[in-house]
């Protein structure tokens, strides 16, 4: 998506550690209007798929999650990173390895808000390694719902993680894909 | 705001702790078509006031304000819960003691993403004791930016936040009031 990619050029910084930020529109301010824009990308993409459904995770896929779902008019549910080992009974979870916070969270679902009647697209704003969105597959397999696709903002394609979940037979449909990325050099989109 | 006031009585689960769990349209699961008519009548209250950014405190805060400021065609900031203890210089900061979870965070939010030109409106989902509210107005203080007021989902009316804020001078308007809730009788509001 040409408006994105201009974007992610204008207001991206390429940070040491394989860094993109990108907190000036997505992930500390969220440009609203913009991202609404991201959200109609996301309809045209997916608008015909029967979606009912859209899962995310906290606390970063919320904003996007909530402006593309608009389009869809269906509900938005955010996994919840969990605060204790206490998982309660009747929640969906799964394991979450963090590369940018070096943790791993227990995500978590509760069973009233996702079933096998749900037609689910997943939205997140990154796909690097695969963590969050496998993590979320596996909320949605275990719920019984059907998994219509993922809708990422960026994905960094240099990484396996889309890779990975596209050879699961899974639709994933990344707005912008980065080729290459450093400090010296700036940012490479895919063709 | 009656809308509301129905939809918690409906959706609306008081447990122990004075716990009011609305995990059916804000804080697991978005209504996204609901909450934006929330959104519209933050606007309706506040939308003569030239308020040019919407700040909030992740997670819970962020689909609101999202929603909310599509009517205000202003971009949303939130506020980010430290995740280490060292700050970064270039960050106006708070401590938020949260009930909920029994402990205290750091919120952060960056100097490039609000400062004195800025005439804010703070969205949040709940005031109680009113610590995120005061946090985020004391970021608002650092930044130098203007605090047009504090537009919150629901209040509980019978906790001193509210009216600790107001006696601040600052204008709080609240969706829906609580004036007591309990396990045994459930909720009342405000007239």
């Amino acid at each position: 998506m040409r408006l994105l990619e201009d974007r992610i050029r204008i207001d991206g910084k390429v940070k040491d550690g394989d860094v993109l930020k990108v907190d000036g529109f997505l992930n500390h301010m969220i440009d609203v209007r913009f991202v609404a824009e991201l959200g109609r990308e996301f309809y045209r993409l997916y608008g015909s798929c029967g979606v009912n459904k859209i899962l995310t995770i906290e606390s970063s896929g919320i904003g996007v999650a909530c402006l593309t779902a608009q389009f869809f008019d269906c509900p938005v549910v955010f996994a919840k990173k969990a605060k204790t080992t206490n998982i309660a009974p009747d929640t969906y979870t799964a394991s979450v390895a963090s590369y940018t916070h070096g943790n791993v969270n227990e995500i978590l679902v509760s069973k009233e808000y996702l079933g096998p009647a749900d037609k689910v697209l997943i939205i997140d704003d990154f796909l690097a390694r695969g963590n969050a969105l496998l993590g979320l597959m596996e909320i949605v397999k275990k719920s019984g719902a059907e998994l219509v696709g993922a809708g990422i903002v960026i994905e960094k394609a240099y990484q396996d993680g889309g890779e990975k979940v596209r050879n699961m037979g899974v639709r994933v449909e990344s707005l912008a894909r980065i080729a290459s990325m450093s400090v010296e050099n700036g940012i490479e989109f895919c063709d």
